[in-house]
C-alpha cells in the first residue's frame, strides 16, 4: 500500500520493554501486510508545559489527528510539577471508556476454563478526581466525583458494545446500597440506557458480592460496567483469572471516535532490552485498535495467529513458563499468518 | 457451670435463617460444655429513636455491658428515617476492625489449595462516611474520610493481630498512587506501627494488582490490613477463593476491648426457617468468640469438631452441594466433639 492509501496511526513505545514490544507489532504488521503507517511519539525527557507532564504536545496532537493509535507501558517518572502519564492522556484525549476483554487462551492452562467477558471502565472521574485535601491535621479527604454526563456516555458505550458484539448482558458494577448518590446516580443513568435496549438483559451487582461470584464463576458474567476505581480493580482481578496483564489486551474509547489501544501491564525495567518481554498483550491491543479501524479481517488473522501460536505452546516466553525471546515468539506469529 | 461462673455474651440471631443457624451455635456450645450464658437480643419491629434504627437500644447497652457477643445475619428494613443495622452496630459501638480469617477447608474442594490468610479491614470510616451531595444537577459527590487516628488503631491491630497469632507478614492495601492524600496517610500510620514490629514484614501492594494476585496465587498473601472499602471488597474476594461467605468467620473489634464476632453472608430469606441453611459461618464465628475470651480450648474442640464433618463430606448442606439439613449438620458436629 502506498503512503497515501494507508491509514495513518499514533504509536507510543513507551518505557522499559516498551520498544521491544512495539517492534514485535510492527513486525506483525509487516508481515500481515496492514496498511498502516506509524507516528511514533516518544515519551518526552522534560516536561512540556503545554500537557504538564512528560508527554508532549507534538504527541497529543498526533492521536488527536489521526483519531487512532497504540501504546506501550509507561512509567511516569518520579518528582513533583508534572502530572502522570497515564492520567494526562485520559485526561487530554477524554478517553472516557476502558474497554477489556478477557478471555481464556487456549492451551494457556490457569485455574480457570471458558473465561469469556469484558469489562467497560469509566476512565475519568470518580475517585480519581485528583480532589483531595487535609480538613484538619489527622484528618485528609478525597472527592469521588460521579456525573450523569460522564456515566450516561459509558454506559451507552457498554451497551453499544455489547449489542455489536453479540453480548447478552450488561451488569453494572456498584456500592450503591453505601455510596447512594455517586454510585446511585450511576446507576440510574444505566438504567436509562438499559431501557433503550430491551434485547440485552441488564443486572446491577454490588462490587463486593461481584468479585466473589467472579473468582467463583466468571461465566456468570458478559459484559461489566461501572466507575474508574471498580473497573481498576475489577479488570485486574480478571486479568488474574486468565493468566495476567501480560495476556490481556485493552483499548481506551475518546472523545470524537478516538480509540488509542493499550498494553496496561508494566513496564517491567528489569528485563527491559534483554528481548525476553511478552508481546502479547500489545499484540492483542493492536487487534482492537485493527477492529476500530473495521479492519476486521486483517484482526482476525492476526488474533489467530497469536492465539495458535500460545496454543501450540513450542514458543513461549519467560512469563508463561517458556524459555523463548520477544523475538522468536513474534517470528512464530508471523508464521502463523 | 452455674450461671455466675458463666461469660454473659449478646446474641444477635438477625433475620432470616439467623435464628436457625443461631439455634445451631445454642446446641453445640451445650455439647461441648461452655459456660457462655447467652443474652438474646432481636431486631426490633420499629425504629428506636435512641440508636435510629430497628436495633433497640437494649441490644447495644447488652453488647456495651458483656463486651463480647455473636451475630446473626440482619437485613435492614427498607424505607427512609432510619440507619443500616450493620452501620449501626459498628458506629455505636466503635467496632474499628473487621478481621476474617480466610483458610481452605480440608475436604471441600475449590480451585484454591491451601488459601490461608487474614483481612483486617478498617470498619468506620473511609467511603463509609455517608457524607455526599449533589454539587449540582448531575454532579454528585462522596467524601471519602481517613484519619489518623482509624489507621493507627486499625495497623495497631493488624500488626498486633500478625505477632500473637504468629503470622509473619502484613501487606497494606491501597490505591496511594490516585488517592495520595487520603491512602497515603492510611499508609503512613501503617509504615509508623511497622517500624515497632521489627519481626513481622511490612509490604504496601495497590489494590488493582492486590486482587490479580490474589486470583493467581493467594499464599503470597498472609495478613492484609487495609481501609474500609477495600477491605469489603477484599474480604469477600477472598471468601470466593475457598467457598464463599457461607464458610467464613468474621469478629468485630470494637472500642473498649469489645468483639462481635459476625456470619457476614445473607440472610437467605428464600431458605428461611426450612432448616436448610449452612451454619459453618456463624460456628467458626463464635469460635473466634470463644478465641477472644480465651476459651483456647473449647475453641479448638469446636474449629475441630466443625472441620472434621466437613472434611468428612457425609453431612453437607445444600449450598456445599449436599442434602443435609441444618440439625443434622449440627448434630454431626456435635457428635465429633
Ligand atoms: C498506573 C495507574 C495510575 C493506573 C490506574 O489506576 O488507572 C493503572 O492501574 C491502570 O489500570 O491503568
Ligand atoms: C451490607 C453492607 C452494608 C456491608 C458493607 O458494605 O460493609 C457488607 O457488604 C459487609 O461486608 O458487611
Amino acid at each position: 500500500a502506498s503512503p497515501s492509501e494507508s491509514i495513518r496511526a499514533t504509536l507510543f513505545p513507551g518505557d522499559g520493554i516498551g520498544p521491544e514490544i512495539a517492534e514485535s507489532v510492527k513486525q506483525v504488521f509487516n508481515a500481515a501486510q496492514i496498511p498502516i503507517e506509524w507516528e511514533e511519539h516518544f515519551v518526552g525527557d522534560k516536561v512540556d508545559p503545554r500537557t504538564e507532564s512528560f508527554l508532549t504536545w507534538e504527541s497529543l496532537e498526533s492521536v488527536r489527528r489521526n483519531r487512532v493509535g497504540l501504546k506501550g507501558p509507561m512509567a511516569t517518572p518520579i518528582g513533583k510539577g508534572h502530572r502522570s502519564l497515564n492520567l494526562t492522556l485520559r485526561k487530554e484525549l477524554g478517553l472516557y471508556a476502558n474497554v477489556r476483554p478477557c478471555y481464556s487462551l487456549p492451551g494457556y492452562k490457569t485455574r480457570y476454563d471458558g473465561v469469556n467477558l469484558v469489562t467497560i471502565r469509566e476512565n475519568t472521574e470518580g475517585e480519581y478526581s485528583g480532589l483531595e485535601h487535609q480538613v484538619v491535621r489527622g484528618v485528609v479527604e478525597s472527592l469521588k466525583i460521579i456525573t450523569r454526563q460522564a456515566s450516561l456516555r459509558v454506559a451507552e458505550y457498554a451497551f453499544h458494545y455489547a449489542k455489536v458484539n453479540g453480548r447478552q448482558r450488561v451488569s453494572a458494577i456498584h456500592k450503591a446500597n453505601i455510596m447512594r448518590k455517586t454510585d446511585g446516580l450511576f446507576l440510574k443513568c444505566c438504567r436509562e440506557v438499559a431501557e433503550k435496549y430491551p434485547e440485552i438483559t441488564y443486572e446491577e451487582v454490588i462490587i463486593d458480592n461481584c468479585c466473589m461470584m467472579l473468582v467463583k464463576n466468571p461465566s456468570l458474567f458478559d459484559v461489566l460496567v461501572m466507575p474508574n476505581l471498580y473497573g481498576d480493580i475489577i479488570s485486574d482481578l480478571c486479568a488474574g483469572l486468565i493468566g495476567g496483564l501480560g495476556l490481556t489486551p485493552s483499548c481506551n474509547i475518546g472523545e470524537g471516535g478516538i480509540a488509542l489501544a493499550e498494553a496496561v501491564h508494566g513496564s517491567a525495567p528489569d528485563i527491559a532490552g534483554k528481548n525476553l518481554a511478552n508481546p502479547t498483550a500489545l499484540l492483542l491491543s493492536s487487534v482492537m485498535m485493527l477492529r476500530h479501524l473495521n479492519l476486521n479481517d486483517k484482526a482476525d488473522q492476526i488474533h489467530n495467529a497469536i492465539l495458535s501460536t500460545i496454543a501450540e505452546g513450542k514458543y513461549r516466553t519467560v512469563d508463561l513458563g517458556g524459555s523463548s525471546s520477544t523475538t522468536d515468539f513474534t517470528k512464530a506469529v508471523c508464521d502463523h499468518l
